[in-house]
């Protein structure tokens, strides 16, 4: 791609650094904001700066948070001994949005992933495991994506955890409520009968 | 959707009144910022001020420009005689890739459309009419979306050109080059049929 200026071309350049966003969409929201009052771009441009440099992470379970414990953390209403490890904020935004669970979490901040040259030691792991055998936990649920990458990750902590007489579960895998089975690919089908719920459970849950 | 902190939340709605741009890509592409290290976070938030702040229009096409003329226009090799009208630089870009154009530019900044409250007064439709009506141009070609507001801003400035000898002609409609005719709308469809090529035209071309 050819600009006619300089100041065009290096925006769409670090425009289009963003995950998703390739060079013609990079253009397109340059041009946009070529359209907008100066000021706009300027409030994008320091709330971004902003956000970046002042970000704080929660101490406790690691979510993005503006104090030194997020308000999940910091909620005494909230089930402390049960912890749903999570991989970044949106799954803790998802979770939280279903209203179905009352413990705290704990923001892993990725997946072991030696492909991406992800390792234990860039994720927020230590900190999990000293909870964990300080006694104060009851139950930790695994809620990462069933990927290869998530399985490792789930194993890699489970045997970091070692003996302890906490209780370990996942997060259940099944067809989504509403889908039709026919469209539902093979290995959820298969996870759906494996893990059958009893009809009276699952009848009250609805 | 609720978010852990106030910075993130500022961010994610700045980022999400860009076009095409939902709460849940901006929330991505903030996360994806918050990997990188925070220096990248500032060359994108400078590259945009700067932009904004310092762009500058070629005073005789209104391409985006870093000088007062901009390359197409300080070219003395092209023809300053045929003017090809477009909406935006996008426009520009996308003529200038094909190599069939030896003409120079006139970049509207947009199209008449009452719906989004852009009228003739806030397009470079003067500018224009001037240099047609000083004489110096040969033919104009428009080159704009063939849409209602393409259409109408179209016959807008062939109506202020008024009586004059040039040559006014509109870029050739018709089914993409490598296109299956089945799979073609009808508007496409009938206007290539309305204007067809002397094949031995269409032949020389190829
Ligand atoms: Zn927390
Ligand atoms: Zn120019």
């Amino acid at each position: 791609m050819e600009f006619s200026s300089k100041l065009i071309e290096k925006a769409v350049n670090e425009m289009s650094q963003l995950p998703g966003i390739g060079k013609r969409t990079a253009l397109r929201l340059v041009l946009h904001l070529l359209k907008q009052p100066k000021e706009q771009t300027g409030f994008l441009a320091q709330a971004i700066v902003t956000m970046r440099e002042d970000i704080k992470y929660c101490e406790s379970c690691h979510n993005i948070s503006d104090s030194i414990l997020c308000e999940i953390c910091a909620n005494k209403n909230r089930n402390h001994q049960i912890i749903c490890i999570v991989e970044d904020i949106r799954d803790v935004m998802a979770i939280e949005n279903t209203g179905q669970f009352r413990g705290i979490y704990h923001v892993l901040g990725g997946k072991i992933s030696p492909i991406d040259g992800v390792g234990p030691s860039q994720l927020n792991i230590t900190t999990l495991v000293e909870k964990v055998k300080s006694g104060s936990v009851n139950e930790i649920i695994f809620a990462l994506s069933s990927t290869m990458e998530g399985d490792t990750t789930n194993f890699y902590i489970y045997k970091q955890i070692g003996e302890s007489e906490i209780i370990i579960s996942t997060i259940a895998r099944g067809i989504s409520v509403g889908d039709e089975l026919e469209f539902a690919d093979e290995v959820t089908l298969g996870r759906s009968i494996l893990h059958r719920v009893p009809f009276e459970k699952a009848f009250k849950n609805n």
